[in-house]
């Protein structure tokens, strides 16, 4: 008698998702992945939901949307400064999920491991009566004691931005047509964020606090500043723009502040360690730029506009991106 | 100036979910939490997904909808033979859902972090424009070398289950009004899960193979004979079964032996280890029943029925429960 065929849910696993297993994962055939953690390192470890029609268009391509996955877990552990080790995914899709699109979201994790440096280590993959729905458990590891956090800011510690802020939030505009993005940069960057990784590596020691931004400038701002009991003062005119940014004029510009999906780091950065920051994002080819300052005081993002006049968080319209706002 | 009102979203979290923060959470308030493995043993890892409609029913109280999203992922550590460390946990909601909801989802939690001996690692919070879509990630560790696996059972070995057989797959009869259940001794079973952590963590040098039954009897033993590259033969009439299952008759005995939800542990063990196995029991208070033997040839499940016949595995009907099929 010939093996009956498996059922399509296991056929699904072992076409498109065995490939991506690595060590531990024990080929995904387990209740669970058995790994060791390397030893005399701490273990860090994040996990973050996308739901279709929320955080990606539901027409986005399956390979950019399992890189998005995937990115956005990273740029966690990049904000950690921490090396990335393995991940687990659950996949909830209509029943009617065609073949092809496991097929372009496994490649697109394929291609983002290889380039990361991680491999999966298990899951689940489900059928659900609405949009596609994914999480992803995203491992790394740190020597102990040099995980980055968000509570060591200091007072006269400056306030920093890796890359280019608010063309996650305008690229959002350009996927839904409210924006014109002639080269398409933006849209880009709204599907494909660029994990920090390289340089959250080389933050231990320099930066006081970090963590991506990835609800909005202002608002992730604030989180630090609760955590670290601090004030502080950004201009908007230090923020660095994206030229397809700037192009899109003046009147985006609190759309940059305040959107979403930006996936850079935020960081505390004393006056003492600037020469270094300066090395490390030389080293690691990402820019970085100073765009205000932590001082002593009630934990609020004050805002300096283009015209000199101040902000607080307090303001609705400042106050980032919230899932129950 | 006084501190502005946190995001709803934030506000949640800081409400429901940082009570249920343990060691390495860093208090939720990072982009991820940091541990240390405890030295000298593995990391047990998975995941696992739960949609309202499909693993659950969209007006199931959330304490319980917790307790079974938290208890599916721990039954999988049971089947690996390892102790439980910690677990994060993604939820999408409903814009509308209420502060009830997650009350009554974290006291889920609450209480069988308590019961099993785990805290909450991490998480992310969203919404979504469809069903709730849980997501739980579990960890958990061994001694090195000591997981169970479900590639180690060899000819002759018997084919053991821990508890009873069918209760869950008919609990979800109950549960949906297509069968009387009187006692509610079905739905409970559907709704609760019970890990059987102590027996899987008593099985090391005993079991040569173990998975948890949660897609039924009939499919999941299949896993061990492909893992293994052997047959089995059971016995419908060795089968455990609750006093409720019994009551429901013989006529679903078969959607007791192929419905998923079980949650008992499906073992290989050799005779030699059977007295070792029966103390095991004996010492965790869970029951386990020997169904029937592994043999070589084909990877395949036979089944004899009540009435002496042999099924194969090959038939549709006795596939088990697959999100694709």
């Amino acid at each position: 008698m010939t093996m009956p065929p498996l059922p399509t849910e296991f056929a699904l696993i072992a076409r498109h998702f065995r490939p991506l297993a690595g060590p531990g994962a024990l080929g995904l055939g387990d209740d669970a992945a058995v790994l060791t953690v390397p030893a005399g390192r701490e273990l860090v470890i994040a996990a973050d939901a996308l739901v279709a029609g929320v955080h990606f268009l539901p027409d986005d391509p399956p390979d950019l949307v399992a890189r998005k996955l995937l990115r956005t877990n990273l740029s966690d552990l990049a904000a950690m400064g921490a090396a990335p080790l393995g991940y687990l995914v659950t996949v909830s899709v209509p029943k009617d999920t065609g073949d092809a699109w496991f097929a372009g979201f496994a490649a697109g994790l394929a291609a983002d491991q290889a380039a990361f440096g991680l491999t999966l280590l298990g899951g689940d993959t489900t059928s659900t009566p609405g949009p596609v729905s994914l999480s992803l458990t995203i491992l790394g590891t740190v020597a102990p004691g040099t995980a980055l956090r968000r509570n060591g800011a200091r007072p006269g510690d400056g306030v920093w931005v890796s890359g280019t802020i608010g063309d996650g939030a305008l690229g959002l505009l350009s996927a839904t047509r409210r924006l014109d993005d002639p080269t398409g940069a933006l849209l880009d960057r709204y599907r494909l964020p660029r994990p920090r990784l390289a340089l959250g590596l080389a933050l231990h020691g320099i930066a006081t606090a970090a963590m991506d931004v990835s609800d909005g400038l202002v608002q992730d701002l604030g989180h630090i500043c609760r955590a670290s009991a601090l004030g502080a003062e950004i201009e908007a005119g230090l923020v660095p723009l994206s030229e397809a940014a700037r192009a899109a004029g003046p009147a985006l510009l609190e759309t940059c502040l305040t959107g979403g999906d930006d996936y850079e780091l935020l960081l505390a950065v004393p006056q003492a360690h600037e020469a270094a920051l300066r090395e490390a994002a030389r080293a690691t080819g990402i820019a970085v730029t100073r765009i205000g300052i932590f001082r002593e005081g009630e934990p609020r993002v004050t805002l300096r506009a283009l015209d000199g006049s101040l902000h607080g968080d307090g303001r609705r319209d400042h106050g980032g991106w919230s899932h129950f706002a």
